[in-house]
């Protein structure tokens, strides 16, 4: 009998677990929807589209809390250790730069509605529709990386935002140069700044949960080390 | 005995809170100088305080993880419940912002060093001046209300936030026109605007530590909830 009670408690903690992972997913393919969303709202000059964006950050808001809540209740009553507890601060982390990611998402839905206002043919475009694919698949495979407890996808999509930083760099450049060239175009190049601005940091912060997942998998915490030393630590097995 | 040795062990617990407590607030007062020296070497065009404030930023970097690894240790240990579990989880969210504000003063840094090269007289610094000062008296009282458990100067803080972000909005406003009237000073300027922006996002973290302090007094998650809201839940008492 107390046999079978043990299974029982044993089985409900798995479940939380489960269930943690699950919603996080969830909350993630979300943000990542917000974030493709809110670049074809842009690319698109769809204001309705740019609106649904904004309003969908209450739900993940929502999600936000009620994730770290599962996390704390977690902690209380199953007091994990080892893995599990790897697991459910990763899961803590994570959740904060997901969160952030609708926030930039919803800043680009923000300059999407300024932008939809204007009728110059828009310089800048083809580098936020290229740095948003790039930025929105970084999210996709860190989250996978997540599902999968797969350090070397992580590995992957940590090189990817030195890539982007780059992208990001030049297109600001060639911006600042049209600026200076046909002043009268400011304010719209500066919507245009901004949003690839905000897509920048969605790639900083698929890093972060890509090293996140490096934590969870590894027991290593490759914040800060760069990317060859966090090589090193993924392949060490 | 064997209540001496309880008696050791819950010794030994509250001297491991203590331990993360102090050295939380010695991570938020590093990074409370970086904020300030950051905009110090900006004003005063000194490169050599400049270049410190980014050397510092690898010690910040590092206060970071080893109180996430104190976090951790506490939690597998000590397996704290109620308001010792807030205590820690709300540090865990703490330290996750203070890393931030020093990534933007680093960003400052980047900044003053670009400008300290330039000869003009320089727009916009006063704003520079005025919006440093106030997000970094934002950390300095946030961290104030953590060492305090005080809610009430939490909640004051989160109210500066909207301030902040009034000023920010007008500044760039106005710098804006000056980029119009004078497209030569685009680069400068957009330095400069890009410095405000670091600090506008200080101000933001300083915001959602304010929050976690909240959470950790009362027990309520105040973020996303607007500051009516979150007034009643602190005063709720």
């Amino acid at each position: 009998m107390e046999r079978e009670l043990q299974n029982h408690i044993s089985q409900q903690y798995d479940n939380d677990l489960d269930q943690v992972r699950a919603h996080l997913l969830e909350m993630g393919g979300r943000v990542e929807n917000q974030v493709r969303d809110a670049v074809r709202a842009l690319l698109e000059a769809d204001s309705e589209v740019a609106l649904k964006v904004k309003s969908d950050d209450d739900d993940v808001n929502d999600m936000e809390v009620s994730i770290d809540e599962e996390c704390a209740r977690i902690i209380a009553l199953r007091q994990p250790i080892a893995t599990d507890l790897r697991l459910v601060i990763g899961i803590s982390k994570i959740v904060v730069d997901l969160e952030r990611i609708g926030d930039e998402a919803g800043k680009i839905a923000t300059q999407a509605i300024n932008l939809s206002e204007m009728v110059d043919s828009p310089r800048g475009y083809s580098e936020i529709r290229h740095i948003g694919n790039h930025v929105t698949y970084m999210v996709r495979d860190a989250l996978d990386a997540f599902a999968r407890l797969d350090a070397e996808m992580a590995l992957s999509v940590a090189k990817e935002d030195k890539l982007v930083d780059q992208e990001y760099a030049s297109a600001v450049r060639s911006l600042i140069t049209f600026m200076m060239e046909d002043p009268r175009n400011i304010s719209q190049i500066l919507n245009v700044i901004w949003t690839l601005r905000s897509l920048e940091r969605v790639g900083d912060h698929a890093r972060n949960i890509a090293e996140h997942v490096i934590y969870l998998v590894k027991g290593r915490d490759v914040r800060h080390v760069g990317l060859k030393k966090m090589a090193e630590e993924v392949e060490k097995g």
